[in-house]
Protein backbone atom coordinates (compact mmCIF):
# COMPACT_ATOMS: atom_id res chain seq x y z
CA UNK A 1 0.00 0.00 0.00
CA UNK A 2 2.08 2.98 -1.30
CA UNK A 3 0.80 5.94 0.67
CA UNK A 4 1.59 4.05 4.05
CA UNK A 5 4.61 2.80 2.54
CA UNK A 6 5.58 6.43 1.70
CA UNK A 7 4.53 7.64 4.85
CA UNK A 8 6.43 4.77 7.12
CA UNK A 9 9.61 5.78 5.03
CA UNK A 10 8.90 9.49 5.56
CA UNK A 11 7.78 9.55 9.47
CA UNK A 12 9.06 6.15 10.72
CA UNK A 13 11.76 6.92 13.14
CA UNK A 14 14.34 4.06 13.87
CA UNK A 15 15.82 3.45 17.07
CA UNK A 16 17.37 1.23 16.81
CA UNK A 17 18.14 -1.89 14.05
CA UNK A 18 14.88 -4.08 15.65
CA UNK A 19 12.51 -0.93 16.70
CA UNK A 20 11.08 1.52 14.70
CA UNK A 21 8.51 4.14 15.88
CA UNK A 22 5.74 5.08 14.08
CA UNK A 23 3.78 7.60 16.87
CA UNK A 24 2.95 10.14 14.68
CA UNK A 25 0.56 8.51 12.56
CA UNK A 26 -0.52 5.00 14.18
CA UNK A 27 0.69 4.64 17.67
CA UNK A 28 0.14 7.44 19.52
CA UNK A 29 -1.29 10.07 17.47
CA UNK A 30 -3.76 8.54 14.64
CA UNK A 31 -3.98 9.61 11.04
CA UNK A 32 -7.75 8.62 10.90
CA UNK A 33 -7.87 9.39 6.92
CA UNK A 34 -4.77 6.48 6.35
CA UNK A 35 -6.47 4.24 8.79
CA UNK A 36 -9.63 4.08 6.39
CA UNK A 37 -7.61 3.17 3.19
CA UNK A 38 -5.60 0.73 5.64
CA UNK A 39 -8.86 -0.90 6.62
CA UNK A 40 -9.81 -1.10 3.10
CA UNK A 41 -6.75 -2.38 1.70
CA UNK A 42 -7.31 -5.18 4.39
CA UNK A 43 -10.87 -5.82 3.44
CA UNK A 44 -10.04 -5.59 -0.06
CA UNK A 45 -7.61 -8.53 -0.10
CA UNK A 46 -9.81 -11.02 2.24
CA UNK A 47 -12.99 -9.84 0.56
CA UNK A 48 -13.43 -13.69 -1.00
CA UNK A 49 -13.67 -15.00 2.16
CA UNK A 50 -16.20 -15.55 5.28
CA UNK A 51 -15.67 -12.89 7.55
CA UNK A 52 -17.71 -12.63 11.28
CA UNK A 53 -16.18 -10.86 13.45
CA UNK A 54 -12.24 -8.58 13.29
CA UNK A 55 -10.24 -9.31 16.46
CA UNK A 56 -7.46 -7.37 17.83
CA UNK A 57 -5.59 -6.50 21.11
CA UNK A 58 -5.75 -3.26 22.61
CA UNK A 59 -4.54 -0.19 22.08
CA UNK A 60 -2.48 0.37 19.03
CA UNK A 61 -4.47 -2.46 16.90
CA UNK A 62 -7.93 -0.74 17.58
CA UNK A 63 -8.00 1.94 14.57
CA UNK A 64 -7.01 -0.34 11.36
CA UNK A 65 -8.83 -2.98 13.38
CA UNK A 66 -12.11 -0.93 13.71
CA UNK A 67 -11.73 0.83 10.04
CA UNK A 68 -11.93 -3.23 8.84
CA UNK A 69 -14.88 -3.54 10.93
CA UNK A 70 -16.80 -0.61 8.96
CA UNK A 71 -15.65 -1.79 5.98
CA UNK A 72 -17.29 -5.22 6.26
CA UNK A 73 -20.04 -4.60 8.57
CA UNK A 74 -18.81 -6.93 11.17
CA UNK A 75 -18.50 -6.92 15.08
CA UNK A 76 -14.41 -5.59 16.03
CA UNK A 77 -13.35 -7.30 19.58
CA UNK A 78 -10.76 -6.26 20.97
CA UNK A 79 -8.59 -8.77 23.40
CA UNK A 80 -7.66 -6.57 26.75
CA UNK A 81 -4.80 -6.65 28.78
CA UNK A 82 -5.77 -8.24 32.70
CA UNK A 83 -4.29 -9.21 35.81
CA UNK A 84 -4.45 -12.85 36.19
CA UNK A 85 -6.35 -12.24 39.40
CA UNK A 86 -9.22 -10.29 37.80
CA UNK A 87 -9.26 -13.58 35.79
CA UNK A 88 -12.68 -15.87 35.72
CA UNK A 89 -14.71 -18.76 33.89
CA UNK A 90 -16.26 -15.84 31.49
CA UNK A 91 -12.87 -14.97 29.54
CA UNK A 92 -10.80 -17.05 26.76
CA UNK A 93 -7.01 -16.38 28.30
CA UNK A 94 -3.48 -16.51 26.99
CA UNK A 95 -0.24 -15.02 27.66
CA UNK A 96 1.41 -12.73 24.84
CA UNK A 97 5.41 -11.89 25.28
CA UNK A 98 6.45 -8.43 24.09
CA UNK A 99 10.16 -9.08 22.73
CA UNK A 100 10.61 -5.01 22.62
CA UNK A 101 9.40 -4.70 26.00
CA UNK A 102 10.97 -7.60 27.34
CA UNK A 103 7.03 -8.24 29.13
CA UNK A 104 4.42 -10.94 29.27
CA UNK A 105 0.73 -10.11 29.50
CA UNK A 106 -2.15 -12.11 30.00
CA UNK A 107 -5.11 -10.99 27.23
CA UNK A 108 -8.46 -11.75 27.52
CA UNK A 109 -11.57 -12.17 26.12
CA UNK A 110 -15.08 -12.37 27.02
CA UNK A 111 -16.20 -15.76 26.13
CA UNK A 112 -19.62 -14.01 24.77
CA UNK A 113 -18.20 -12.25 21.89
CA UNK A 114 -16.49 -15.17 20.34
CA UNK A 115 -18.25 -19.02 18.99
CA UNK A 116 -17.70 -21.81 16.73
CA UNK A 117 -19.34 -20.22 13.89
CA UNK A 118 -17.48 -16.95 14.34
CA UNK A 119 -14.66 -16.35 11.41
CA UNK A 120 -12.39 -14.22 12.69
CA UNK A 121 -10.09 -11.78 10.90
CA UNK A 122 -7.01 -10.82 13.08
CA UNK A 123 -5.82 -7.38 12.75
CA UNK A 124 -2.83 -5.77 14.28
CA UNK A 125 -0.27 -3.17 13.96
CA UNK A 126 3.09 -4.01 13.88
CA UNK A 127 3.78 -7.89 12.97
CA UNK A 128 7.59 -8.93 14.15
CA UNK A 129 7.68 -12.07 16.25
CA UNK A 130 4.45 -13.01 16.02
CA UNK A 131 4.06 -13.06 19.20
CA UNK A 132 0.55 -10.89 19.46
CA UNK A 133 -1.24 -12.56 16.15
CA UNK A 134 -0.29 -16.05 17.64
CA UNK A 135 -1.52 -15.02 20.84
CA UNK A 136 -4.58 -13.86 19.03
CA UNK A 137 -5.19 -16.94 16.63
CA UNK A 138 -4.80 -19.20 20.24
CA UNK A 139 -8.00 -17.55 22.12
CA UNK A 140 -9.81 -18.06 18.51
CA UNK A 141 -8.92 -21.35 18.50
CA UNK A 142 -10.26 -21.63 22.32
CA UNK A 143 -13.42 -20.37 21.14
CA UNK A 144 -13.21 -23.15 18.67
CA UNK A 145 -13.73 -20.40 16.14
CA UNK A 146 -11.55 -20.24 12.58
CA UNK A 147 -9.34 -17.80 11.88
CA UNK A 148 -9.91 -16.63 8.34
CA UNK A 149 -6.51 -14.55 8.10
CA UNK A 150 -4.11 -11.43 9.83
CA UNK A 151 -3.61 -8.41 8.63
CA UNK A 152 -0.90 -6.31 9.39
CA UNK A 153 0.22 -2.78 8.87
CA UNK A 154 3.78 -2.75 9.82
CA UNK A 155 5.37 -5.94 9.35
CA UNK A 156 9.28 -6.26 10.15
CA UNK A 157 9.86 -8.87 7.44
CA UNK A 158 13.38 -9.39 9.16
CA UNK A 159 12.04 -10.76 12.51
CA UNK A 160 10.23 -14.57 12.18
CA UNK A 161 6.49 -13.28 12.45
CA UNK A 162 5.18 -14.33 9.13
CA UNK A 163 7.15 -17.58 8.99
CA UNK A 164 5.62 -18.51 12.31
CA UNK A 165 1.73 -17.71 11.50
CA UNK A 166 2.58 -18.95 7.58
CA UNK A 167 3.40 -22.22 9.42
CA UNK A 168 0.25 -21.92 11.28
CA UNK A 169 -1.52 -22.44 7.82
CA UNK A 170 -2.74 -18.91 7.72
CA UNK A 171 -2.82 -16.10 5.31
CA UNK A 172 -1.27 -13.08 6.26
CA UNK A 173 -1.43 -9.54 4.69
CA UNK A 174 1.07 -6.90 5.17
CA UNK A 175 0.18 -3.69 4.25
CA UNK A 176 4.11 -2.19 4.72
CA UNK A 177 6.78 -4.56 4.83
CA UNK A 178 9.97 -3.53 6.27
CA UNK A 179 13.29 -5.44 4.94
CA UNK A 180 16.07 -3.43 7.37
CA UNK A 181 16.13 -0.97 10.11
CA UNK A 182 20.08 -1.51 9.80
CA UNK A 183 22.31 2.05 9.64
CA UNK A 184 18.96 4.08 11.15
CA UNK A 185 17.35 3.47 7.91
CA UNK A 186 14.00 2.27 6.55
CA UNK A 187 14.30 -0.31 4.14
CA UNK A 188 11.10 -1.55 2.20
CA UNK A 189 11.01 -5.14 0.72
CA UNK A 190 9.37 -3.50 -2.57
CA UNK A 191 12.37 -0.97 -3.10
CA UNK B 1 -28.64 10.65 19.61
CA UNK B 2 -31.61 7.99 19.71
CA UNK B 3 -29.74 5.23 18.23
CA UNK B 4 -27.31 4.91 20.64
CA UNK B 5 -29.68 5.78 23.92
CA UNK B 6 -31.15 2.82 22.21
CA UNK B 7 -28.50 0.45 21.92
CA UNK B 8 -27.77 1.48 25.67
CA UNK B 9 -31.03 0.77 26.85
CA UNK B 10 -31.00 -3.00 25.14
CA UNK B 11 -27.56 -4.27 25.31
CA UNK B 12 -26.23 -2.07 28.50
CA UNK B 13 -25.86 -4.44 31.43
CA UNK B 14 -26.31 -2.63 34.67
CA UNK B 15 -23.83 -4.22 37.23
CA UNK B 16 -24.84 -2.19 40.24
CA UNK B 17 -26.18 1.84 40.80
CA UNK B 18 -23.07 3.05 39.47
CA UNK B 19 -21.76 0.70 37.11
CA UNK B 20 -23.06 0.12 33.31
CA UNK B 21 -21.07 -2.56 31.30
CA UNK B 22 -21.58 -1.84 27.51
CA UNK B 23 -18.99 -4.70 26.37
CA UNK B 24 -21.31 -5.75 23.48
CA UNK B 25 -20.72 -2.50 21.21
CA UNK B 26 -18.50 0.10 22.95
CA UNK B 27 -15.90 -1.65 25.25
CA UNK B 28 -14.84 -4.72 23.85
CA UNK B 29 -16.72 -5.44 21.41
CA UNK B 30 -17.36 -2.48 18.94
CA UNK B 31 -20.28 -1.69 16.52
CA UNK B 32 -18.08 0.38 13.92
CA UNK B 33 -20.98 1.67 12.16
CA UNK B 34 -22.28 2.67 15.68
CA UNK B 35 -18.69 4.34 16.34
CA UNK B 36 -18.70 5.89 12.95
CA UNK B 37 -22.50 7.72 13.86
CA UNK B 38 -20.94 8.60 16.84
CA UNK B 39 -18.42 10.52 15.93
CA UNK B 40 -20.36 11.96 13.36
CA UNK B 41 -22.52 13.36 16.04
CA UNK B 42 -20.18 14.87 18.16
CA UNK B 43 -18.49 16.62 15.02
CA UNK B 44 -21.97 18.05 14.15
CA UNK B 45 -22.16 19.43 17.21
CA UNK B 46 -18.35 21.15 17.21
CA UNK B 47 -18.94 22.35 14.15
CA UNK B 48 -18.73 25.54 14.14
CA UNK B 49 -15.82 25.39 16.12
CA UNK B 50 -11.94 25.54 15.45
CA UNK B 51 -10.34 22.14 16.17
CA UNK B 52 -6.62 20.91 15.01
CA UNK B 53 -6.92 17.87 17.10
CA UNK B 54 -9.08 14.91 18.71
CA UNK B 55 -7.69 13.93 22.03
CA UNK B 56 -8.42 10.50 24.20
CA UNK B 57 -7.27 7.76 26.61
CA UNK B 58 -6.65 4.54 25.58
CA UNK B 59 -8.50 2.34 24.94
CA UNK B 60 -11.94 2.46 25.00
CA UNK B 61 -12.12 6.44 23.71
CA UNK B 62 -10.02 5.18 20.36
CA UNK B 63 -13.33 3.98 18.85
CA UNK B 64 -15.28 6.85 19.20
CA UNK B 65 -12.53 9.69 18.76
CA UNK B 66 -11.07 7.75 15.44
CA UNK B 67 -14.52 8.36 14.01
CA UNK B 68 -14.65 11.87 14.96
CA UNK B 69 -10.80 12.40 13.54
CA UNK B 70 -11.92 11.02 10.70
CA UNK B 71 -14.73 13.55 9.52
CA UNK B 72 -12.93 16.40 10.74
CA UNK B 73 -9.96 14.99 9.07
CA UNK B 74 -7.77 16.18 12.11
CA UNK B 75 -5.54 13.68 13.30
CA UNK B 76 -6.81 11.62 16.84
CA UNK B 77 -4.02 11.56 19.46
CA UNK B 78 -4.28 9.22 22.11
CA UNK B 79 -3.18 9.40 25.89
CA UNK B 80 -0.83 6.64 27.37
CA UNK B 81 -1.35 4.72 30.30
CA UNK B 82 2.33 5.16 31.72
CA UNK B 83 4.59 3.77 34.04
CA UNK B 84 6.15 6.70 36.28
CA UNK B 85 9.28 5.34 35.91
CA UNK B 86 8.99 5.93 31.86
CA UNK B 87 8.74 9.34 32.29
CA UNK B 88 11.13 11.72 29.96
CA UNK B 89 11.01 15.45 29.29
CA UNK B 90 10.05 14.49 26.15
CA UNK B 91 6.04 14.15 27.52
CA UNK B 92 3.10 15.96 29.43
CA UNK B 93 1.72 13.93 32.27
CA UNK B 94 -1.13 14.13 34.69
CA UNK B 95 -2.37 11.48 37.04
CA UNK B 96 -6.12 9.88 36.81
CA UNK B 97 -8.09 8.31 39.65
CA UNK B 98 -10.60 5.81 38.39
CA UNK B 99 -13.23 5.93 40.63
CA UNK B 100 -14.37 2.32 38.93
CA UNK B 101 -11.37 0.33 39.39
CA UNK B 102 -10.02 2.85 42.34
CA UNK B 103 -6.91 3.16 41.06
CA UNK B 104 -4.40 5.79 39.80
CA UNK B 105 -3.07 5.77 36.48
CA UNK B 106 -0.46 8.41 35.24
CA UNK B 107 -1.05 8.97 31.58
CA UNK B 108 1.08 10.58 29.61
CA UNK B 109 1.52 12.57 25.88
CA UNK B 110 4.30 13.28 23.64
CA UNK B 111 5.10 16.98 23.61
CA UNK B 112 5.51 16.82 20.08
CA UNK B 113 2.08 16.28 19.28
CA UNK B 114 0.44 18.91 21.01
CA UNK B 115 1.53 22.75 20.98
CA UNK B 116 -0.17 26.37 21.90
CA UNK B 117 -1.53 26.90 18.41
CA UNK B 118 -4.08 23.61 18.73
CA UNK B 119 -7.35 23.60 19.90
CA UNK B 120 -8.65 20.06 20.93
CA UNK B 121 -11.28 18.15 20.94
CA UNK B 122 -11.42 16.18 23.85
CA UNK B 123 -13.48 12.79 23.44
CA UNK B 124 -14.05 9.93 25.76
CA UNK B 125 -16.40 6.66 25.96
CA UNK B 126 -17.67 7.73 29.62
CA UNK B 127 -18.27 10.76 32.02
CA UNK B 128 -19.31 10.06 35.24
CA UNK B 129 -16.83 11.90 37.94
CA UNK B 130 -14.76 13.68 35.15
CA UNK B 131 -11.65 12.23 36.33
CA UNK B 132 -10.27 11.00 32.72
CA UNK B 133 -11.69 14.31 30.94
CA UNK B 134 -10.07 16.75 33.15
CA UNK B 135 -6.95 15.54 33.13
CA UNK B 136 -7.02 15.56 29.47
CA UNK B 137 -8.36 19.09 29.80
CA UNK B 138 -4.78 19.67 31.99
CA UNK B 139 -2.56 17.51 29.78
CA UNK B 140 -4.21 20.20 26.64
CA UNK B 141 -3.08 23.30 29.60
CA UNK B 142 0.24 21.50 29.94
CA UNK B 143 0.79 22.64 26.05
CA UNK B 144 -0.76 25.77 26.29
CA UNK B 145 -3.24 24.55 24.01
CA UNK B 146 -7.24 25.29 24.08
CA UNK B 147 -9.39 23.21 24.63
CA UNK B 148 -12.29 23.61 22.10
CA UNK B 149 -14.89 20.89 24.04
CA UNK B 150 -15.49 17.60 25.29
CA UNK B 151 -17.59 14.69 23.76
CA UNK B 152 -18.64 11.80 25.23
CA UNK B 153 -20.42 8.76 24.78
CA UNK B 154 -22.38 8.07 27.78
CA UNK B 155 -22.57 10.00 30.74
CA UNK B 156 -23.52 9.35 33.91
CA UNK B 157 -25.44 12.31 34.67
CA UNK B 158 -26.32 11.21 38.28
CA UNK B 159 -22.59 11.86 39.34
CA UNK B 160 -20.65 14.99 39.22
CA UNK B 161 -18.65 14.83 35.95
CA UNK B 162 -20.86 17.08 33.89
CA UNK B 163 -20.60 20.06 36.54
CA UNK B 164 -17.29 19.76 37.07
CA UNK B 165 -16.27 19.86 33.17
CA UNK B 166 -18.77 23.12 32.93
CA UNK B 167 -17.32 24.63 36.08
CA UNK B 168 -13.82 24.87 34.07
CA UNK B 169 -15.52 26.27 31.18
CA UNK B 170 -15.86 23.91 29.07
CA UNK B 171 -18.43 23.00 26.79
CA UNK B 172 -19.47 19.60 26.96
CA UNK B 173 -21.81 17.12 24.51
CA UNK B 174 -22.90 13.48 25.72
CA UNK B 175 -24.73 11.36 23.42
CA UNK B 176 -26.52 9.57 25.95
CA UNK B 177 -27.41 10.43 29.22
CA UNK B 178 -27.97 8.16 31.64
CA UNK B 179 -30.11 9.47 34.98
CA UNK B 180 -30.19 6.20 36.53
CA UNK B 181 -29.01 2.75 37.21
CA UNK B 182 -31.54 2.28 40.07
CA UNK B 183 -33.19 -1.06 40.27
CA UNK B 184 -31.65 -2.87 37.92
CA UNK B 185 -32.95 -0.67 35.08
CA UNK B 186 -31.29 2.11 32.92
CA UNK B 187 -33.39 5.43 32.85
CA UNK B 188 -32.37 8.32 30.57
CA UNK B 189 -32.28 11.48 30.91
CA UNK B 190 -34.53 12.47 28.08
CA UNK B 191 -37.68 9.74 28.94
Amino acid sequence: MRTLQNRVKEDGVVIDEKILKVDSFLNHQIDAKLMYEVGQAIVDHFKEKKITKVLTIEASGIAPAIMASLHLDVPCLFAKKAKPSTMTNEFYHTDIHSFTKNTTSTVVISKQFLDEDDHVLIIDDFLANGEASLGLHRLVQSANATTTGVGIVIEKSFQPGREKLQSEGLDVLSLCQVASLAGNKVKLVDE
